[in-house]
């Protein structure tokens, strides 16, 4: 299949342009924790207002509880799929600021890379979108439906988002969302990733006794809730790692035999991987793979523990209580909330005598999932097959990211990740960059994948 | 056996006097923690000094890098035992002042019982034994030589008693060293501890990676050191409450029949117990009644446990590292030293993949016991059934006191403790109290105890 479009789209890049509208906007420090910039974000929410009304799009600045979200959308291709672009002006706080080479909101390049706060979180990923869109208007009229929201709260949580979609669903009703707002699977790979897995996290209390307990005067009769919570913590997995807890894999989506063999062939190694964290190995679920056990197994792991004396010498107590939070990394096919339930019943039984315990829900997030014979993946296949000249790696994530799960949900529509950066650009710290060829190619993507989705049928 | 002597001394009693003595004792505030109050130290050093000598003992107050000791000796009775007895002047802060029914350091009686800070801790039952040489010497010459070791920083850790027990050994020799500085085991019941248990206490420290990860992106497949350190305590133990480190129950003394028999007839019960502290069970190990579980089996405890997120809510993060301690209560037979050897070496052995494990030795403490048959314990239970008319209780205690494991190790001499208090004093508490009866029990008490051990034979 040859694709004389990709021809067309280079031809008709304007790079110079494309970068000195990506730098405006990061010179705008839109930090989005920090109230003092609370003007700024104002300043980035009208910026991509006005850029998308030059483009044709009806744009709006919606007010919320916390920053602006800004909507807008061009509906030229009745018949046609409409797709989501969902971004985030926002930036992180750019502290330490000392160890910075160059000014955050000073974008600057130095070896073909955009040194500034927000190049590739998100502003760099999110504008290439806007930019893909105008290149593919040079080329002719749009192929597809287009909405863009772009928000101003998820490097703060994003707590105004939810209620967003629920108030505004038919407005941004979809048949595919696009988000790029993450990593490629590694720098020569084309990355999409079309699954995340859910969560189910849990705070687990043990009580002993009324009151902490001199350990000489009842040490040996007294029960002592952190040896009972190690114990209930060991119990919840086995000696092949697997979870325990009685359903807890039942209806457990198991992977493909085409995606183990598609992860295989995915530049990664071990060594390399726990070199890359000092770990001497990698414990898992036997039977598996690193990445399938990253990407499409559950997992429990506990995120902090606490009991009795944690200071300097010995203090000879049995502490009252020890408490623990615990959280489970959910796949498709399993319902955070039912995962709540099952380890809220399970911990009692296995809780040694003298332990009092109560599971407490925390929080959950279901684990998503498109279906790798999705059209909409096959489009993104092929345009990126188109701008990098070789095939997509299909990936999942192993995280649950809330925002995706929210589309997913509350507008019913498949949600692509098509990801132009990379881990390297550090995103969240000092100095973080985004290569130019990324944002370029992340343009030439954007457009392309405009093209592929128009080439889909509705209804399949 | 009658004891003509009891009669003797009940007559000679002078209850007015011994009551007034202790009242000016107990208004000197000698809480040794409070720099302000050094000269209450000195002062209340002095008066014992004083009141010492006034009894016609060699008596001296020896200064040290803290809170001077009262060293007095009356060495009468050549070829008869020498009997050091200990005990502090200092005493625990008031606070919370607020809660005190009466003044801490204005000594009131309600009740028949004497309210004042220090006085069943110690000096109500040290002084006891100071009136029971009174009261003896109104009988006639001391049967035994008799030496005072009056110290004024227990309540601080006793930082100096070590290093002056090493510098006056061949001055403090004694044949029998007495203590009264704990509670008996019930009101009705006449006490002689004849044990204590020792101490283990160790650090675990766990690292999985070199940095904190995202439970997400590395849930899987990331050692976590707080599953891995949960696995390792809970493997310490087995499921019949023992202990599993290879060796560690080698050497340790089991109970005797005897010693069964006498616990069992004791006046405890496992309901009131449990409900005393709230507890729901009485977890340990199997085999073994309570009473046997707390003073004569060895136990393990985790004290303290820390890793990962504390705070409110959820953070998805799996940490570097993970540390306990954990403190090993030991009977006789059992070295600390070697103790912790034999945990440093079977930790690693069952860390699980990827946990990178450390032990560390924090502190160690000397089971000590007396032996039942050894004479001195003999002419114990003869002075207690003289004064309360009962046999008395011979019991142990499942913590370790340092200073006693000091005095067996230093000075070689077995250790008595004759403890004339209860825990319904409340020591350390508001109220502190001490019954006018268990006083004046006391001073009968030391003086038949003395002239019990003057008919001791020396060298059995």
């Amino acid at each position: 299949m040859t694709h004389p479009q990709n021809a067309d789209l280079s031809a008709l890049q304007d790079r110079a342009g494309a970068e000195q509208e990506l730098f405006e906007l990061l010179r705008i420090p839109s930090v989005s924790a920090d109230p003092a910039h609370a003007g700024d974000m104002t300043r980035a929410a009208d910026f991509l207002q006005l850029k998308l009304q030059s483009l044709g799009f009806t744009a709006r600045v919606d007010p919320t509880a916390g920053h602006p979200l800004v909507y807008a959308e061009r509906l030229d291709a009745p018949g046609q799929p409409t797709v989501l672009i969902y971004g985030h002006y926002d930036v992180q706080p750019e502290a330490p600021l000392e160890e910075w080479v160059t000014p955050p909101f000073e974008p600057t390049v130095r070896d073909g890379r955009i040194y500034a706060r927000g190049s590739t979180d998100d502003k760099g990923q999110a504008y290439a979108h806007v930019r893909g869109v105008e290149l593919l208007l040079r080329a002719g009229p749009l192929p597809v439906n287009v909405k863009f929201l772009l928000e101003g709260e998820e490097e703060v949580g994003s707590p105004s988002l939810e209620a967003y979609l629920r108030d505004h669903a038919e407005e941004l009703r979809a048949d595919v969302i696009v988000i790029s707002d993450g990593s490629r699977f590694a720098p020569d790979v084309p990355t999409v990733t079309y699954g995340l897995r859910g969560l189910s996290y849990v705070e687990i209390h043990v009580q002993g006794a009324n009151r902490d307990l001199h350990s000489g005067s009842y040490g040996g009769a007294a029960p002592n809730p952190i040896n009972a919570l190690c114990e209930i913590i060991s119990r919840l997995k086995d000696d092949q790692g697997r979870v325990t807890i009685p359903g807890f894999y039942d209806g457990a989506e198991e992977l493909t035999q085409e995606e183990r063999d598609m992860w295989a062939g995915l530049p990664h190694s071990d060594q390399d991987f726990a070199a890359s964290i000092g770990a001497s190995a990698l414990p898992g679920e036997q039977g598996y793979s690193t990445l399938e056990r990253l990407w499409a197994r559950p997992t429990l792991d506990v995120n902090g523990i606490w009991g009795g004396y944690q200071g300097e010498g010995s203090k000879t107590v049995i502490p009252a209580k020890a408490g623990a939070k615990v959280s489970m990394r959910l796949v498709p096919g399993q319902d955070p909330e039912r995962i709540t339930r099952l380890i809220q019943e399970y911990v009692p039984t296995i809780a040694p005598q003298g332990a009092q315990v109560e599971v407490r829900a925390l929080h959950g997030g279901q684990p998503v999932k498109v279906d790798l014979g999705n059209p909409f993946v096959q489009a993104a296949d092929r345009a990126l097959r188109r701008v990098y000249g070789k095939p997509a790696a299909f990936a999942r994530g192993g995280g649950s990211i809330p925002i995706v799960a929210d589309f997913r949900r509350i507008l019913g529509a498949p949600v692509l990740l098509v990801d132009f950066g990379l881990n390297e650009d550090a995103p969240h710290s000092p100095n973080e960059s985004f290569a130019l060829e990324d944002y370029h190619n992340g343009i030439l993507t954007s457009a392309a994948l405009l093209q592929e989705l128009g080439l889909q049928e509705l209804g399949e």
